[in-house]
């Protein structure tokens, strides 16, 4: 058992200051970390970038960007320019990728169809400044309970049809179990992702049932709900992906407990339910 | 405007005895209902049969059958006589469609795949009788959130994979906007559905946001969420669909609201959204 590509995204230690973030992956012997736009906005890229390497941590993405299905011309710029910065960010942090959520139907539209090509119209405006600076653009398909509200790409299909129109290196997608453990065609998807070396990240957490009042919060650590965390790591295994993975939990009740205590546990269900398939 | 196509599933009346729907329907000059098999049980078959007749009121489906993931065999082969049971119910009613909702995962499994491949072994043994007495087992693919814990067909493409097993007039799909609409794959798998004569079913009703907190209740009359039902009532239309429409809302308001009013917001709905586009 390893930790080597271990990694806790800041959301599941949603309440802790990013210096004990660093500490609690210290404790337990990890080296990784996805990290948040937020922490960046209020400590600035270098400090950060200082905070990880005088730690020994590397980042293994940098979230957010994306939200860019604004049917506003002058939202959906700003947007591309808020964009811009992030890329800029998770360059400064030597982040490999920018997880994008692509926005939801914008206020009183049902175009989905359109929202959708404006999504991949950003892809394009995003992807040679990417290109520069080394940072891979992560599409990422939300669950589609999320399609009307916050992402209209649902499906890694979806996302990997947009990808595909650039270059692996700039533009890739996220495999998000949480996300795409329903979806009949995973299998496929995986490997499509892996033949084309667009797999740019990995996150896993589980989904459980009912799911929570607040829906964006519906998830727990693996091995909690009813995601087969073995079949679908040898998938992205399989598909020839040697990246991090991530443990990205919304939940309030791993939000309300204890860090070092969060950080044993993920760690923990990453060891005996996902790293044996790596 | 007519409502000649028009339906009121009871689940949107959920409350109200059947009596009361049937009069409701006459009320606004509506003569087709969903029917639900809880009435039938209640009442009886050849009551309802009666009832119908009387009023001059057809029976657009029967909810519901289907459940029939389990893997444990006897409960299985009990499911799939509960599901005879239910095709002789849509056959003394008079119902062309039984409409099957698949069931989720059993309790403490994560076998999706498993749990999908029961589904179509369960359809491979109750078609030989549905085709017997002339109805359709319609295979509705519910939302994906509802993946793990009611029903493993989550998709139209994967519901259709299993129909296009079997002929035609005993086994087709349901196409509920509620939880198609989100689907990057709806266009195709409308028209896919269309060319092979597959849609037994075509079901209306909104998606609001936020999810309701209970996720299942989550539904709202057309017109009050995010979907448009111009563009999927046109797919419909253009796969050659020539059957009953059905509004059927699960929504706690919706069911506390009084029985004639919520009649005639669903006709007033589908006459000015749905209709024009059929």
């Amino acid at each position: 058992m390893t930790l080597d590509r271990f990694s806790i995204n800041q959301a599941t230690l949603k309440l802790a200051p990013f210096e004990a973030v660093i500490s609690a992956l210290g404790d337990i012997g990890a080296s990784s970390v996805g990290v948040w736009r937020e922490t960046i906005a209020e400590l600035g890229a270098n400090a950060v970038a200082s905070a990880l390497a005088d730690a020994g941590v590397r980042a293994s993405s940098l979230c957010r960007g994306g939200f860019f299905t604004s049917n506003d011309a002058a939202a959906w710029s700003a947007a591309l320019d808020d964009n811009r910065r992030a890329i800029d960010e998770a360059a400064a942090i030597g982040a490999p990728a920018l997880v994008l959520v692509a926005g939801g139907l914008p206020d009183g539209s049902r175009d989905l169809i359109g929202a959708r090509a404006r999504v991949r119209d950003a892809i394009g405006e995003l992807e040679p400044h990417a290109s520069a600076v080394g940072v891979t653009l992560a599409i990422e398909a939300l669950h589609p309970m999320y399609a009307a509200d916050r992402a209209v790409i649902s499906t890694l299909g979806q996302a990997l049809d947009i990808a595909e129109q650039f270059p692996s290196r700039s533009v890739g997608v996220v495999v998000d179990t949480f996300h795409v453990w329903w979806d009949p065609q995973l299998a496929a998807q995986v490997e499509r992702a892996g033949a084309h070396h667009r797999i740019a990240s990995f996150q896993v957490c589980d989904w459980l049932t009912p799911i929570a009042a607040d829906a964006l919060l519906s998830r727990g650590y693996p091995g909690d709900g009813h995601i087969d965390f073995a079949s679908i790591t040898q998938l992205v295994r399989d598909a020839g992906y040697t990246g991090d993975v991530e443990v990205e939990i919304f939940n309030q009740s791993v939000w309300d407990d204890d860090w070092l205590t969060v950080a044993r546990t993920a760690a923990d269900r990453y060891e005996r339910l996902v790293e044996p398939y790596l």
